[in-house]
C-alpha cells in the first residue's frame, strides 16, 4: 500500500514520531531505522520494516526500490511525505531520505537455541545504549548468537544503540529477563557463565572457557552485584596497568569475547 | 584567592560557559571538568585546576576541601556561586556542585618519550568524543604512553570525550600532528606502527609486536587511508565472523592493545 501524507498533525506522523520516546515503542512493539544502509542491513537480515516512510520528490535508490517491493510483497506501507515532516518525525535538522518502522523481537530465553553459538553476551543493568550497540556490533563480529539483557538495561531498539550497532541488532537474537529467570535458565542447560572481575579471579588470559560461554557484563558505574559473580563459573581478570580500575563496558566485554573466541577455535 | 559571584553577566560566568565550545577552548588552551571525582583524578595524577567553581551553601567534602587548599597554595582561584549559575556554566538541569578549570596540554610529538611506554595510541581523524574518551581509558589500562592525534580528530577535552576517559585523560600525555609529521618523528626513532586493516594482513593473534608499539585506529566510517595502511610495519586482520566488516574504532583498538600488551609481557 503506498500513501502521501503532508499534514503534520496525521496520526500516523503521531505515531511515528512517538517512536523516539521509549515508553512508546515498547507499548507499540515497534521501533523506527533511519537511513538506507541500515534498511539494506535489516534486509540483508531477513528483517523488513513493516511500514518505509521516505522524501517525496527524490530519485529512489536501487537498493531502496528493492527494499520498498518487498515491503509490499509483505503487505507493508511506504509513505511518502515531506522534509519537513521527516525532521518532526526524527527530530533532526537534517534526517535521511528514508526510515523504517520494525517490529521490536524479544526472541525470549527459551526460544534461545543455546548450541546455535559458542559465545553469547549478556548485559546486566547496561543503562548506555551506545555501549549496548557496540556490544551488538561486537556479538555480530565474533559470530555470538545474541545479546540478554538483564535486569534494567537500556533499550536495545532505541536510535542510539541502532545506530551504534551498525545493523548488527538486525542479526543477533534479543531475549531480556531478570535475573533469577536467567540463572534458572541458564542452568538448566549446558553453558559456562564468565564475568570480569576483582575478585577471586583468574587471569583472562589462557583460562579455561568453554562453549557455549555466555560473557557477563555489569553496570556501568557499579559493576555486577557481588551474589552474581559468585553465580558465575568462571571470574576472570584483566591487566589494569594504569590508575583506573575498570575498562568501559563495552570494550570489557570485546576483549573478553575476542579471547573466548580465540580459545574456543585453538 | 576567593571570589563569591551572584551575576549571570559576570565575565568570568560568560568565560567558563564559552569552554563549552571547542572554539573557545582552543583559543584559551582551557576546559571544564565537572564532579568532584573526576577533579580528584586529575589531582592524583597531578593535575590541578587554575579555577574551581561550586554551588554555595553546600558541607565541603573533605577530598574537596583538600583540592580547595592545594588550588589557593598554587595560586589558583576559588569561586563560589549559586546553582542556577552553575547550571548556566555547565548547560545541564543538574549539575555537579563543583567544577574546574584547567589548561590543556598538547605534550606535542618532541616531547613525547617514546621508550617510557611499551604502548601508544595512534587515532587518526577519529571524530567521536566518547571514542577518543574509551581510548584514553583503555590506554591507561594497558599502561600505554599517551594517545597521539592525527589529522582531524574530535576534542579530547570536551566534556564528553574527559567523562569517557573517567579521568584517564590526566594521566595520558596527549599530542597532536598532522600524519606526515607524525610519520616524521616515528621514523627518527625505534617504533613499529600497526595498523587493524583488512588489506595484506595478518592475524592479530600472534603477530610479531615490538616494543614501542604504536597502535593506529582510522576514522569511524572511512578507516584508514590506503597510504597510511601501506606505511604501517605490521597490519593486523581480526577475526569478522558476522556481517559487519569492522568494530567500533575504540572496540578495536581496545582488542588489539591487549592482544599487543600480552605479546610484549608474554
Amino acid at each position: 500500500m503506498h500513501r502521501h501524507i503532508t499534514g503534520f498533525s496525521n496520526p500516523t506522523v503521531k505515531h511515528l514520531r512517538s517512536l523516539r520516546d521509549r515508553k512508546h515503542r515498547r507499548r507499540a512493539g515497534e521501533f523506527l531505522v533511519e537511513g538506507l544502509r541500515l534498511l539494506e542491513d535489516a534486509r540483508a537480515s531477513g528483517r523488513l520494516p513493516r511500514l518505509l516512510v521516505k522524501a517525496e520528490g527524490r530519485e529512489t535508490h536501487e537498493l531502496l526500490a528493492r527494499i520498498e517491493s518487498e515491503v509490499v510483497a509483505a503487505g507493508g506501507e511506504i509513505v511518502t511525505t515531506t522534509p519537513d515532516i521527516l525532521t518532526k518525525i526524527t527530530g533532526k535538522a537534517n534526517p535521511q531520505a528514508v526510515a523504517g518502522v520494525f517490529g521490536e523481537w524479544d526472541t525470549g530465553l527459551a526460544r534461545l537455541d543455546r548450541g546455535a553459538a559458542a559465545i553469547w553476551l549478556v548485559a546486566q543493568d547496561l543503562r548506555d545504549p551506545g555501549n549496548l550497540g557496540t556490544m551488538l556490533r561486537t556479538g555480530d563480529a565474533v559470530g555470538a548468537g545474541g545479546l540478554i539483557l538483564v535486569d534494567d538495561c537500556a533499550d536495545p531498539f532505541s536510535a542510539e544503540a541502532v545506530r551504534a550497532s551498525m545493523g548488527a541488532v538486525f542479526t543477533q537474537a534479543i531475549a531480556r529477563a531478570r535475573w533469577t529467570e536467567f540463572a534458572e535458565w541458564l542452568r538448566s542447560g549446558e553453558g559456562q557463565l564468565v564475568a570480569a572481575s576483582l575478585r577471586d579471579a583468574v587471569p583472562y588470559r589462557g583460562a579455561p572457557y568453554a562453549a557455549p560461554c555466555f560473557i557477563l557484563i555489569g553496570n556501568e558505574s557499579q559493576g555486577l552485584p557481588e551474589s552474581y559473580e559468585a553465580a558465575c563459573d568462571l571470574r576472570v581478570t584483566m591487566p589494569m596497568r594504569g590508575r583506573a580500575d575498570s575498562l568501559n563496558a563495552a570494550v570489557a566485554g570485546a576483549v573478553l569475547a575476542y579471547e573466548v573466541l580465540a580459545a574456543l577455535e585453538g
